[in-house]
């Protein structure tokens, strides 16, 4: 089961010619997320060559431009090509305003079913749950109101053990019931405990994304033991007051958020256009919390292959 | 004095890897128009090195998305870029919408002066003028309400004629007044007449910006001899039926309003996606009106040049 995230923009402020804003794609069992949506997202679907029309659910931090400008070309595209499938927004209110009066503007109806889940402004929620998955939005501190979001993959059923299968001759039509948590009872009247019969699975895959916010120390019980953890570092730590002044937050300051949270993995990005050299931000990180990479646009992280 | 075109986007619909939707940049004497402003012109502009802060005036032809989801973008980076000049747009009344909603969603109070100037529906004024250039309004005929552009450069003064000036020994103080078109009277009280003194000065360009539309008769005697009219042709001839039904044009329509505008130029553009080879688009053109040229991203069309 596929738990992977696609870097499309990890910028701030302005698309460049290397990069645009923010945006990110999640794919969790190939059901797509898409978090945030910078001007020119579309244009870097097509580049990594990941159909539109996959994503179900976007979720929007915050409505300064660069994580959501890319939105409405994008829905408009989906119509465009003839979707049918429903879309699902999870963002602050204002954002279907934005939209509904771009859609009223160009007489469109859309060809899909759109469904618009505003975000609270002060309380923490439960935005989308499914079988496998569970999405809660984050209270950040920005100079608007900002959330975070972490993916918490469900715990998943036991393994069958093979082996216990065809030592206790298990019919094949029973596997599903087992696979549920069934013990069995073989011929003699015999219980043979679940636990026997399965194994352990993989431990559930979590996934903390927080941009924009300044240090928040609160963030830190939130965000405990995910695997990987996106958190902007806009600037370098000899800049923390203009950080603090506009909301945002340090290299320094998000690999002390990491490892306070014992997180698996520290992903930073958001970077202030001033970096011509993002390896300077990495190394500062990495004095902080290790096991820290740079976002950049294309790179693929693999929850299965995260090592802390 | 520079009149000169550059094509930033010339698709049509949604941006691509290649192309973004319509987007162009008029250079009259150092004075930028921007003309449209699809998904990515922000980035079309870093590529082709204009400084986004030298454009002072935005015509946005119609609310479908093509033609101006790149425009907040732009107004957003202008504005972190520390802009302090004014910044007029002209777009139906709708655009000052949805600025406005977005700007106050993101708490953003503009670091410069933006002056909305609403284009009407129904009627064919003059949109902006001053001592070098007339801008009016077209209207056009597609499924939304969507207007033309006609730069009309104004008639240029006449040229000094240095050989008769130093003839008749005209002190130098003068010359303005003679460009101006004072008469000369030498010490002896012989009038010198003006036509003498002066030389004509290069006819003023006009430039059409028609798109979209569909094929619209009416159109011939607004664009009548301008040096270049940029017509779209969305579709091939054999798409006559889907063109119209679209409120757009075919090649050959496109053609014939340039043909019976006696116009130098022919530039077609806002191109169907399902077009690989546009080649085919373009001889098909040719065929109506045979100095027709397409639009692609990046193309200079300097109005000096321009021969029929």
């Amino acid at each position: 089961m596929p738990f992977k995230l696609t870097v499309l923009g990890c910028g701030s402020a302005v698309p460049t010619l290397k990069n645009i804003p923010t945006a990110q794609l999640l794919n969790v069992n190939e059901r797509f997320f898409l978090i945030d949506c910078g001007e020119g997202t579309q244009v870097q679907l097509k580049k990594y060559k990941i159909n539109l029309q996959r994503i179900t659910h976007i979720f929007i931090s915050h409505l300064h431009g660069d994580h959501y400008f890319g939105l409405i070309g994008l829905i408009n595209s989906m119509h465009l090509h003839g979707r049918k499938k429903e879309l699902h927004i999870y963002a602050h209110i204002n954002l279907k305003k934005i939209i509904d009066l771009q859609l009223e503007s160009s007489n469109t109806q859309l060809s899909f079913p759109l469904f618009f889940h505003p975000i609270s402004e002060d309380k923490e929620d439960i935005l989308f749950e499914d079988e496998t998955i569970l999405v809660e939005n984050i209270l950040l501190n920005h100079s608007i109101s900002c959330s975070g979001f972490l993916f918490k993959e469900k715990t998943k059923k036991r393994k069958i053990n093979n082996n216990k299968i065809i030592k206790y001759n298990i019919p094949h039509d029973k596997l599903n019931g087992i696979r549920d948590g069934a013990d069995w009872m073989n011929s003699t009247g015999q219980i043979i405990k679940n636990d026997i019969l399965t194994l352990p699975n993989n431990k559930p895959h979590r996934y903390a994304f927080c941009t924009d916010t300044k240090y928040n120390f609160d963030l830190i019980k939130k965000i405990q033991d995910v695997d990987l953890l996106y958190h902007e570092a806009t600037f370098k730590e000899d800049m923390k007051k203009r950080a603090d002044e506009t909301g945002h937050s340090t290299t320094t300051q998000a690999s002390e958020i990491a490892r306070n949270g014992k997180v698996k993995m520290l992903m930073i990005g958001h970077f202030s256009q001033r970096y011509m050299n993002l390896d300077e931000l990495l190394i500062e990180a990495q004095k902080g919390f290790k096991n820290t990479i740079l976002a950049k646009p294309g790179l693929i992280v693999d929850f299965k292959e995260i090592v802390s």
